[in-house]
Parts: C-alpha cells; sequence; structure tokens
C-alpha cells in the first residue's frame, strides 16, 4: 500500500511535494464546498483540503474511517501553532476509502471524559489517544537502552521459566494445573529471583531479563497482577559494582528518553540515617524540611507532656516550614492533627509559629522562655515561619513528620516537579519482628547477606544486625529493591536459625535451591526495577494503566476481554480440577 | 572484588603483565611440587601454575572450587594449541579461596556422557558446560539483532498479557484459576494473535514483541510447554512488506551471530509448485533432486500397474539419484520400499538402475522399449543413476517421494552443510476437509485473508480457495509462519459460514474481537518466527533443551525444581478449587 511520509512528520520543508499518506480520521470539518480532515497516524496529525472537485468523495467519511490520500503540501493560509504540522496542509488529489468505521463507543481525543471502564472495554480504541500510544513507545525506549546499556557491559539476557515451582513465602501464587499430573500445579513466578541465583551458581556471571511477574494482591491503585521487571544480577561484585551499572542505566535511560542529565553518582544513605531525617525509606529529596530532634533540648523540661514522653524513651521532633505561618489557620492545623492521629497513630500534633517576632502556637504556653528561645535558635526561626511539633515513640514520630512534611511540601509547592532526585538507601534492617508469628522475620528475603561486622549479633541482637539489601528512591518512590545475596552455606544456615527455621524446614521450602549452594557459588547480588513504575515516572502519570498496553481493573478484571472467564466443563475434566 | 581479566581473553600480549582473575576450577593437575589448575569464566579457561611456594596453599582445592588468582602471565615452555589462551599461563602469586565446592553429581565437561535426566536435575551445574554457555549468549544476541532491526524499522515492543482469555480453538490452554472469582479462569496465551491484532486496530501501525507463548500439547522432543517467539505485525502492508522485514532481520541476524552472509531476496514458491517439487511444504532446498512427474510419458501405457493407477486419476511420479544406483542393493532398496509403505501409504516402491548403459530393476522389464527410451531421455539418465519410481495418487507420490529425497539426500551426502536456504511458501489452502468434523476448517487460522482473486469460490469450491498465509522455511525446517489477515467485516463472515459457523458461534468464541473489527481496521498481516527454532539452527544443534535455560523433559516436567508439584489445601481452598 502506498505511503510516502508519516502524516505528523509533514513540514513547511515539504511545501510543493506530492505526498501519500494513511490514516485514520480524526476529525471532519464541512465548509460549504470545502472539507477538511484531519488524518492520523502513530507519528501525529495533518490537515488534509478536500476543495470542490474532491468534496464529494468524501461526504460518507465520518470519524475513525481509514483513508489513503494523495495530493500536494500547501503552507496553509491560517496556521495552526498548536499543531506540529500547523504551518502546512495537504490538498487531496485522490482519496481511497481503506476501511469504513462504526460511530465510536468513546471519544478518541486526550481531553474527553469518557468513564475508565468504558475505556478498558474499548482498550483498542482507547489506546488510539496519542498520550497513550506515547507512553508505549516511551516504555519501548526505556527496555531498548536498559538492554542496549547492559549488552555492552556485558549482561546477557536469558529467559527462565513461567511455569515455575510454587514457593510458599511471600504474595499468594497464581497456580496453574497440570493435566499430565493430575493434582499438581505450576506457580507463576513473583519474580525470577531463584532462578536468577541459580544463573549465577550456573557460572553466567552477569544476567538480566526484563522479566514478566505475578502476584495475586488484593490489588491496589498502582498494581496490576502482572507486571514487568527489569531484573539483573552479578557475580564477584559488591553493592558498588552493582551500584555502578544501575546508575549508568538510570543516566542513560532519563538522557535517551526526557533528555535529563541525572548526576554522575546517586546519592547513598543508611536506613537508619533515613527514617531520622526524613521518616521515611523512601524520601523525596526535592525538597528539605528535614525532621530535627529537639529532645536534647528538653531534656530537663518541666513540661508534662514532654517530660512523659522523653521518660518512657520517646522523643520530640519537629519540622519547620519557612514562611508558611499564614497559610496555615486553626482550621488547616486541626486537619494536620486528624492526619497523623488516624493515619499515623501519634497521640497529637503541636504546633509553633513565629508571628512579629514572638513565639506562639499550642505549645507556647508550656514552654519556658529559655527552651523557647532555644527552639528558636536551633530552628534559626524567622517571622512567619511554622514549626509541626510530636511528641511520641521515635517510630511514630518518624513517620508522622515523614508524612507531614511530603504532605505540607505538596501543599506549599516546595516541590521542584523538574528534577529528578536519586537516593541509594542501604543498611536496611535484616530482620523485623512479626508480632503475628512472634518471631524475627526477613525482612527483605532471607537470602538476603547480612552485613559482615553484624554476623555475631545475628542471634544476640537480631534488631539491631544490619542486611545489605539496598532500595532506589526516585522522588519518593521506590523504583527498584535488590541485595548482595548469601554465597555462604554455612552463613545460610546460621540465618535460617535466626529465623527460627530449622534446617528440616528450610529444605522443605527451598531444598533444590540450598543443594545449589554447595557446589561453588559465587559472591553475588542484584535488583530489580520496576519497570511499569519508572515508565510512569518518565511519562508523568499516576495511573500505572497509562503504561500497560492491555491493563485490568483494580480488581484484576480485563474488561475487554472479559477474563477471567468461565471455561467449558471438559477443560476442567482433563485438567482432574473441579469448582467447589 | 578484584579481577582485572577475564580467563578467556589472555593471551601473549599479556605476556610480563600483573594479573587477576577469578573463576571455577575446571581441573587441577598434581606434578610432584608444581600445581597446575585450569581456571574457568565465562570467557573462557586459563591455566595457573602454582609453583613449590605456592602449591601448599591450594591442596584443598577441588573441581569447582572458586578462586581468585594474582599472577604474571607468561609464556607457556608447551603451548597448547586447542586452547585460545594456551599460548600462555598465570604463575600464581597469591591466592584466595572464594568459595568450596563438593564434588559434583556430574561432570561439566563438554564431552561427558552423564544421563540427560542427571544433567536436568542439577541444570545449574550442566549450564556450567562452555556449549551451553555459548548457546545462551547466542540467544541473547539473536534478540539483540532482532530487537535493534525492529527498531530501527519503526516497530515498537509491547507487552501483551499472559493472564489472557482461554479460546476454544486450537491446541489446549493452560488454565489459571481466579482467586476473586472463583469458578473463572485465565489461559496462558497460546501465542499473542489476537492481541496483535488489536494492536493494529489500535493504530499501532508495527509491532513486535519477543513473546512466551504456552500450548499444553503431549510434547515432541522438539517442543517445551512454554516457547518465545519473535512476534510481529503490520499494518498498511502486504506480503512483499512483510517479506522485506523479516528478510533484513534475518541477514542482520545471520551476519551478526554466525558471520554467514544470506543472499538479497529469499526464494518464493507457491504452495502447490513446492508440493509438486518437492513433495512437502517444508522442503530442504540444499540439494535438487526433485520429484518429476513421468505420467506424460506413461500416458498410452500397457504396463498394468502404471495403467490403472493413471485410469484412477493417480501420477507417476520419480526422484533421479546421479550416480548412486551402486550404493543400493536389492537390500537397501527393500528398506526404503519399507519406509514408503509404512510411512506413508504408498502401495509399493519402483525402481530403475541404469547400469553399463542398460536400465535395469524392478520395473525394466514391464516397460517397453520406447517408454524406457523416453524415461532415459526425459531424465537424462547416466551410468550408475538411480532412479526411485512411484504410481499412486497425486497425494502419496508426492509426500513418499519427498520424503524419500531428503532420505537419500543424507544418505548420500548431498547436502552442504555450511549453507542455508531459505524460501517462502505462498498461497497455501484456506481450507482443509476435517473428515472429523465432516466440515471445511480454515487451514491456518479464521482470520487469514483469502486470495483476493479466490473470494468468489468461499462457496462454490472451497478446496481450490488459496489463502494469504505464508511460511519460511530454513534447510527443511519451518522457521516461521504467518499471514495477511482479514480487515473486511463482510469478508470475514463469508469466512466465517464458509467454515459452517454462525455469526452467533462466532461471535461466542471471538466476541470481542470481532466488535474491534468494526471501528476502522486497517490493512494488516504478520509472522511468529520460533526463536528456540532459530537458535538451534544457528546453534548446530537438535535438541531444543540446548537452547533454553531451564527446559522440562519431554513430559514437561522440570527435574531441577521438581515442578510441578502439590500444593497446600489452603492454596486450592481461596480459589475454589478441589482435586478430583
Amino acid at each position: 500500500m502506498e505511503r510516502t511520509h508519516e502524516n505528523g512528520t509533514l513540514r513547511k520543508e515539504n511545501a510543493g511535494q506530492t505526498v501519500t499518506v494513511v490514516g485514520w480520521v480524526n476529525k471532519r470539518r464541512n465548509l460549504g464546498s470545502l472539507v477538511f480532515i484531519d488524518l492520523r497516524d502513530r507519528s501525529g496529525i495533518v490537515q488534509i483540503t478536500f476543495d470542490e472537485t474532491m468534496a464529494s468523495q468524501v461526504q460518507e467519511v465520518r470519524n475513525e474511517y481509514i483513508l489513503q490520500v494523495t495530493g500536494t503540501v500547501q503552507m496553509r493560509s491560517n496556521p495552526n501553532p498548536n499543531m506540529a504540522t500547523g504551518e502546512i496542509e495537504i490538498l487531496a488529489q485522490k482519496v481511497t476509502i481503506v476501511n469504513r468505521a462504526e460511530t465510536a463507543p468513546i471519544v478518541i481525543a486526550d481531553d474527553s471524559d469518557t468513564g475508565e471502564d468504558t475505556r478498558l472495554k474499548y482498550r483498542y480504541l482507547d489506546l488510539r489517544r496519542p498520550v497513550l500510544q506515547k507512553n508505549m513507545i516511551l516504555r519501548h525506549k526505556i527496555c531498548m537502552i536498559a538492554r542496549q546499556v547492559l549488552d555492552e557491559k556485558g549482561f546477557i539476557e536469558i529467559e527462565t521459566p513461567i511455569l515455575a515451582r510454587s514457593t510458599p513465602e511471600g504474595a499468594r501464587d497464581y497456580l496453574v494445573p497440570s493435566r499430565i499430573y493430575n493434582g499438581k500445579f505450576w506457580a507463576l513466578p513473583q519474580s525470577p529471583q531463584i532462578y536468577k541465583q541459580l544463573l549465577m551458581i550456573a557460572g553466567m556471571e552477569k544476567y538480566f531479563q526484563i522479566a514478566r511477574c505475578f502476584r495475586d494482591e488484593d490489588l491496589r491503585a498502582d498494581r496490576q497482577p502482572e507486571f514487568t521487571q527489569i531484573d539483573i544480577e552479578m557475580s564477584f561484585g559488591d553493592e558498588n559494582t552493582v551500584f555502578g551499572v544501575v546508575e549508568d542505566l538510570m543516566k542513560a535511560i532519563f538522557k535517551g528518553t526526557v533528555g535529563y542529565d541525572l548526576e554522575d553518582h546517586f546519592v547513598r544513605m543508611p536506613w537508619e540515617e533515613c527514617m531520622r531525617r526524613y521518616g521515611t525509606d523512601k524520601p523525596d529529596l526535592r525538597f528539605g524540611n528535614e525532621i530535627i530532634d529537639l529532645s536534647g533540648l528538653f531534656a530537663d523540661t518541666e513540661f508534662q507532656v514532654f517530660r512523659s514522653v522523653l521518660d518512657a524513651k520517646g522523643i520530640i521532633g519537629c519540622v519547620k516550614f519557612s514562611n508558611a505561618a499564614d497559610q496555615y489557620s486553626r482550621k488547616g492545623l486541626d486537619k494536620l492533627q486528624d492526619f497523623v492521629k488516624h493515619g499515623f497513630k501519634a497521640k497529637a500534633l503541636a504546633y509553633l509559629k513565629m508571628e512579629n517576632g514572638t513565639l506562639t502556637g499550642s505549645i507556647a504556653k508550656p514552654l519556658s522562655d529559655a527552651e523557647k528561645a532555644a527552639v528558636c535558635d536551633k530552628l534559626q526561626l524567622q517571622d512567619n515561619d511554622l514549626v509541626l511539633v510530636i511528641a511520641d515513640t521515635p517510630r511514630i514520630v518518624q513517620s508522622a513528620l515523614g508524612a507531614l512534611r511530603v504532605r505540607l511540601g505538596h501543599e506549599l509547592n516546595l516541590i521542584d516537579e523538574s528534577v529528578y532526585k536519586f537516593l541509594w538507601v542501604t543498611d536496611f534492617p535484616m530482620f523485623e519482628y512479626s508480632e503475628e508469628e512472634n518471631r524475627w522475620v526477613a525482612a527483605h528475603h532471607p537470602f538476603t547477606a547480612p552485613k559482615e561486622e553484624d554476623v555475631d549479633k545475628l542471634f544476640s541482637d537480631p534488631e539491631h544486625v544490619s542486611s545489605r539489601a539496598y532500595d532506589l528512591v526516585l522522588n519518593g518512590y521506590e523504583l527498584l529493591s535488590g541485595s548482595i545475596r548469601i554465597h555462604d552455606q554455612e552463613l545460610q544456615e546460621k540465618v535460617f536459625e535466626a529465623i527460627g527455621l530449622t534446617m528440616e524446614k528450610a529444605r522443605e521450602r527451598f531444598g533444590f535451591f540450598l543443594d545449589a549452594f554447595r557446589y561453588g557459588t559465587p559472591p553475588h547480588g542484584g535488583v530489580g526495577i520496576g519497570l511499569e513504575r519508572l515508565t510512569m515516572v518518565l511519562a508523568g502519570t499516576d495511573n500505572i494503566r497509562d503504561v500497560v498496553a492491555f491493563p485490568t481493573t483494580n480488581s484484576s478484571l480485563d474488561l475487554m476481554s472479559e477474563s477471567p472467564n468461565v471455561v467449558d466443563q471438559a477443560q476442567l475434566d482433563i485438567l482432574g480440577i473441579s469448582i467447589k
């Protein structure tokens, strides 16, 4: 089928040329004897003018008809500066109706407000929206660049099974019944974790895979039952090696897609410091307003609220917002109080304001003059500054103030939306205490290596064992997580013991994998990068469905194909299963 | 971890340098006070020499231990011409045992004859074999090149769902029970066929995906339950467009992996001609020996066998093998006779031999002198030529002679193993008659377009309707298949009708897909390339497990992870299914 140009590429330089284009009718306007048609293909839209001699041939044409048009490019008398091709138009000389279209059930335009469910049902039409096509191209580009960078560094992509073995840890598995072995099942992998570690044991040294993963979770808005991970693992390296690879990867992706130059090395911060300064392990570093610990100023306080918190080993923390006091009335502050009480179990939110040189606010009265002076001095308070104060357990102070920091960051427009701030969070706790199971469990997964200097605390002080797990955080989102893995069998056994797993139980759960450790396992580590999250950040969208070609609803329904759906009894019979 | 060089890259140019290498102990030889260790990494093997001062440090070292060695590269006194690094060795100055290894249950060497089941159980050790590592790298390279070529041509990779809707046509689906919607199921896709056509309707124009596909078949030796397809679809093109893209892709892949220059355009042959000349739709064009129809010579024959075959609208076909008569004794020819009788239902195999200027053989006597002269003339027979003759229905003559051609091609070494011969087979029959269902069914799939000039025969003469389906055949293997699809709703309905499918039934089976056709569907077509088959051809192996990282047995068992396996009752309970 003849086609000399893509619609969105035509410019004034093409004026005078005879071109043939194809595409979908985006809009049609009838101006008496003239007909104007905006013809859309993947590259963009061009205006085609049908004069009185041609207009009759497109009388039946409606939106979403497919046309092939030959004509001459000419300058427009009234250019449209909002269109890339707005300086020119094509004067039609020949038109072929390639295919007809019924009236589409959704409006194909970026500004349409058709409900999302209808859009999902007609996803193949919704995908005609230029913004979704751009997102698909962006996602493709990210993957192309990722593969290019990793290939150049000697990584090879290896496909690991989708029909895998069920592992009883972590999220729920999707199961696949076997026809040949009735009563037995495969599981769809939650990640290629075990396979990629086996590939390191197999001597592949540098592996990656842009891998489909599956989690049967009750979905949140930003999750899908299947998702994709840029999965990387390497041997004979440490954190520096892994970080170096990921940083180069990110630099290439951000440069190659949005033209943004990332800094050469990303900031690193141990988890403990991260929690202390930002109250979260996913801090948004695009603005300051860190949490400041005021406990030291109140060591001898007579203010009863602070006194009892400090006596109970709590802390007094605050976040300062410069020049913001006048933006938070009593009512506004009450809302913040509700926010931290209900969302973070804080007992209360106190505040101070510097107004005309005087410290006012909910705790201005009970504090002594010396204490107030100390606060003003420590925080370098100036007129109209607002200070939010919480006195509580360290964990509650951190999480509540961390959340307030982000909330006011947005409300006060403190965040520079034009920058990308990366942060490596390192030294995560190795274990967390499960109240449910009444034991220490692995915070990351039980194959994550503890920090060498903490190995002797595995049993005596598990709470303070740090691991070699790390996250990469971008603008407050977790972009990836990973770790250096255990490669020593004895250490692996110790870690199992520390989480109350006997070797017997460990073998039951991870038998074939544990066997593999016995035959020469190299030191290794890696990461899994969430492709959807990365694409969302670069596309500037908060809706995961904007970066997935055929997404499901939040309750994992595909409204287009109506799946999952019922199947024939015969299909179940040969699988040896029945529906209860 | 320090590492200055990869083991397999060291050459005499490195002599005198101090290097640090890491890797697995491939072999260890104790020569009195000297110890030699072959150290293997992904790049290859290098010999390390430990002199009397160092030997004691590696006394405990056994095969598959991981070592880090620093030493000086020096020229070997006895070079090994069979090793890429055979001219040099490393004289060890420092050694660290990175990890220990128990005695491996399989021998890690290319020539080992450990049974395949044991190798599969310890796949992570078998993958240490250099030949398997090379195959994984080859597979990676093929994918890198494919993506590069397609990206440059404006194709974008789009991921389609793995949790898809069950389609009741084709091979058996793997099913996935839904936890949220008990009693409903997803199916793992047999190919992204419907999704990629929807992407064309969505205006994506040029799509590809290196896609995982699933078929729950009783496995053959060259199949796996999951496999990978280089899946391509494009709009606004025809066969020439599709073939051009695939030819450029193959040229780049063959050049980039094995350094082979393919011809600029591949041979094309309609299916009918292919069957006539080679008796198969997958002909191996690396040698001649085509089927020749002798029926015309025997129009007036009095030889009763030929007479009755011709009267019954059968044909008399033959294949000539030059200078091969002396290689097939009566006993050898009897074997060939058994082969065509049992494998292809041929009633008999006749033969002629030119021996010392005289035509001899099983049918030399019953033929008249004129007939014999005509045969000699038509076949240009020379001394020691062998002619295999079958008189039967056209289909049996073609398939039996086609198989004999390939068998003797191998037995007589007529095949040049160093060349790659591609062939496009086109114009496949649109329908084939199903004796089972007593109706015409789609030979490819019901979305394949019929040839335009045959549309009016859809009902009057379905047997002779050709389709726009095509295969690409390489050296006798089907490498891909594809078609130009129907994009016109009326034609689609006609085709359904021709295969006895009412619109009601069609809607039941393909409803959402049929709906999509109504809103502006572009002409489109594409292919699916079997990645494993392509990799096997380039790797020169007949075993699909040589090109899959974690393969299953022929009965779809993963011997390494022992999956499929039993799962907890609780897991089944939340899925609302039970085992019968």
